[in-house]
């Protein structure tokens, strides 16, 4: 195959697919092409993510990209009555006293900002969630693993779940029905470097040539394309370290447990009311070690996470095997496990039904994504596990670098500086509300 | 071989040599160790690189860094009479109009922090360097490549060549005699991170406990360290990335070219007079790619070097083999040689008479070196190819670092506040400098 182009997307995930999406719509006339190394969009870490949104992040930036993706999110689940699986059931934070005045200085941000935040007391805590352990007394087991006492919470109810492969599949029945071209199960293997005025000297391109990304080797072939987007999330290193650029970003897994809401405890909790109109729990972060679950109430479950900080190696992506990166139940049984169960003992006892890992593509300078254009190579990731709540707004930022426009208009008329968010002038706040 | 030590220094470059020396020098009655994979000090990278100094920078941060060290080499060669090879011959920087003019805020940056700065017009350098080419009229092969005249010069006097082998052996002699001990061909092969309390449960370190790098696994056993210095050039995120943190440095290869200065108007290059006291040519860099050359006057040679920005990959390194990194004749017969010759055309016919590659520890966020304490690990590095010239004030930074002082004191009685050169709180300047 050999096939030519005007913009090449890699990847099919959230970033791809909103990107071309935006792409084609505003740039009808241009071919556009999306290619990805699975057999339908959203296969790879967008499937495998644990699908929240929020608005609340301690960066101006983060807020802004969040909170018009979200408007848009609920544009579609509310005014157009696309079903993307949306779920407000808001982010619980559960702190300490030190936590809690750590944070006010973020959260008063956040409210000037009009980002809405609930501030719950121990004694609201209690009553909403009466099987929750806020003390520990002298309790041998809390004071080896230095557990925190719940003083207090913060909520934000701009926030929950939504379905990653509805949302996917959302952008790319548009980009189809827009005239987009989608080939799966077609793998990007190198970029191929070529000077912008072809000489006809071998060994071209010299280091005083111009050089640009002339081609994209894939598994079934070449591909032309006068614009190159990449779009490969955790594995974007991949692509760029042989052509000498580096997105900051690293690969880093991110494990997910699902556990039966098992008893007439664990389903009180699950469908616990006073947090959200749907009467359900919000996703709950715990004081310890970023552990967090959420409802899914379609199923009767919980999810259980842990957003470890250290520790952990960055993995390094020599192969695509998604396989190679499982979930391992020890994790859970010894990471995760003691600290659930010491603020939640209704878990006492519960299994691992199933469990999966993801590849985070963390920004590992500031945990805000980027997208910046190399001349003809735009480049768009390092989400660091929040890509899908920011999404559109990048995919909207993405057609702006391509149409090297200095600001992109995000969902709710909302400007965005296109340079601010890439590396030559970056001019982005370091997230310091991260789970 | 199982050994314990107060302070573990991996890697005996010029960070690690730098820092030992200073750590030893300050805390004596600390056990200091330096591991190294080579037999000797400075075998890697700092023995294989050009060797420069100049205190030309833009970024304030790499001003400090580099005059303070520079003035201490300068010490160690004019006061204490220890002979480090050091020949004040000067930069010399070849621009067009437009290079020239944005050039201008930097310099009135340096002017204005005490750095000196000489310019000098087109027809100054004519008289200097009368074998200069300084414009193309309608010459086809200038036009090809897009050659800048050159309209005039920057001139650094406090900028120059150092010996790097004498350097180092100069800090490893200062750090034995002060007890501090050296072990080679002793390879640090990953760092072994273990709990800050061990509860002896089968699995720790658990993500709910604090963690620390507890021993080094080399290939002649295993070293229990209180504090670990990576020092590691480089090769730094070959450890690092296994436990989740990163140095934001990554491997470029840089080559040298070795040209003998035959024939009468090569010599007259290479002892040309005028820009300082040595009556030798400065290192001259031209306009373009940022070829630029040096004399190497005991040896009668030039060397040769290219400082592409892009094109050419980072370099994965899963080995340690050097060889594998080599030098490429076609590099400066089709990239390089074309540049230098159409500038100064006494080049033309002359061959490579010897070449080598060393790798840079590129700091990819901001061409700024970098220094951070995490709990007991201190990681040195990032230096960008300039690291010699800094690495007296890096390893004095090392050794507050490990104090735990605010505050460094580098040489000439210049506070550095240690924060800042971290990533946590990293204040520095993007260099925008560079050759």
């Amino acid at each position: 195959m050999s096939v030519r182009t005007d913009i090449l997307v890699i990847g099919a995930g959230i970033m791809g697919m909103a990107s071309a999406c935006h792409l084609k719509k505003n740039n009808p006339e241009k071919k556009v092409l999306v290619i990805d190394r699975y057999g339908a969009p959203g296969q790879g870490n967008t499937g495998r993510s644990n699908s929240m949104f929020r608005n609340t992040f301690s960066s101006r930036d983060n807020q802004v990209l969040s909170n018009s993706s979200i408007d848009f999110y609920l544009h579609l689940q509310d005014e157009l009555k696309i079903d993307i699986g949306m779920q407000k059931i808001g982010y619980l934070w559960l702190m300490d006293e030190g936590q809690l005045s750590a944070s006010e200085p973020h959260l008063r941000l956040m409210e000037r900002n009009g980002i809405e935040i609930t501030r719950y007391s121990r004694k609201e805590l209690k009553r909403l969630l009466p099987g929750m352990v806020a003390d520990f007394g002298s309790s041998e087991e809390a004071k080896l693993i230095e557990l925190p006492t719940v003083d207090g919470g913060v909520f934000g109810p701009k926030c929950g779940r939504l379905d990653p492969d509805k949302l996917v599949r959302f952008y790319a029945r548009e980009f189809v029905s827009s005239g987009g071209e989608l080939a799966f199960n077609t793998e990007a293997e190198s970029l191929l470097v070529g000077p912008s005025k072809r000489l006809g000297i071998d060994g071209e391109p010299f280091v005083w040539q111009e050089s640009l990304v002339e081609r994209v080797a894939t598994n079934t072939g070449t591909i032309e394309a006068e614009v190159v987007v990449l779009a490969g999330g955790a594995w974007e290193n991949e692509l760029l370290e042989p052509i000498g650029l580096e997105s900051h970003a690293k690969a880093k897994k991110r494990q997910l447990f699902s556990i039966r809401a098992k008893g007439e405890k664990l389903e009180a909790l699950l469908r616990c009311k006073g947090f959200n109109a749907l009467d359900l729990l919000p996703l709950v972060i715990l004081p310890k070690s970023g552990v967090h679950f959420k409802p899914v109430s379609e199923e009767g479950d919980f999810w259980v996470a842990c957003e470890d900080q250290v520790n952990r190696p960055f993995i390094d992506l020599p192969e695509h095997d998604l396989e190679k990166y499982q979930a391992e139940r020890e994790y859970y049984e010894k990471s995760v496990y003691p600290i659930l169960t010491s603020y939640f003992p209704d878990f006492v006892g519960s299994k691992v039904r199933a469990m999966w890992a993801g590849l985070y593509s963390y920004n590992t300078i500031d945990s805000t994504p980027f997208a910046f254009r190399h001349k003809n190579l735009i480049v768009v990731g390092g989400d660091s596990g929040s890509g899908i709540m920011k999404g559109d707004a990048l995919g909207r930022i993405v057609d702006a670098l391509y149409r090297e426009e200095g600001e992109a208009n995000l969902y709710g008329d909302v400007p965005y500086a296109t340079t601010k968010i890439g590396f030559d002038k970056r001019d982005v706040e370091k997230e310091e509300w991260v789970i």
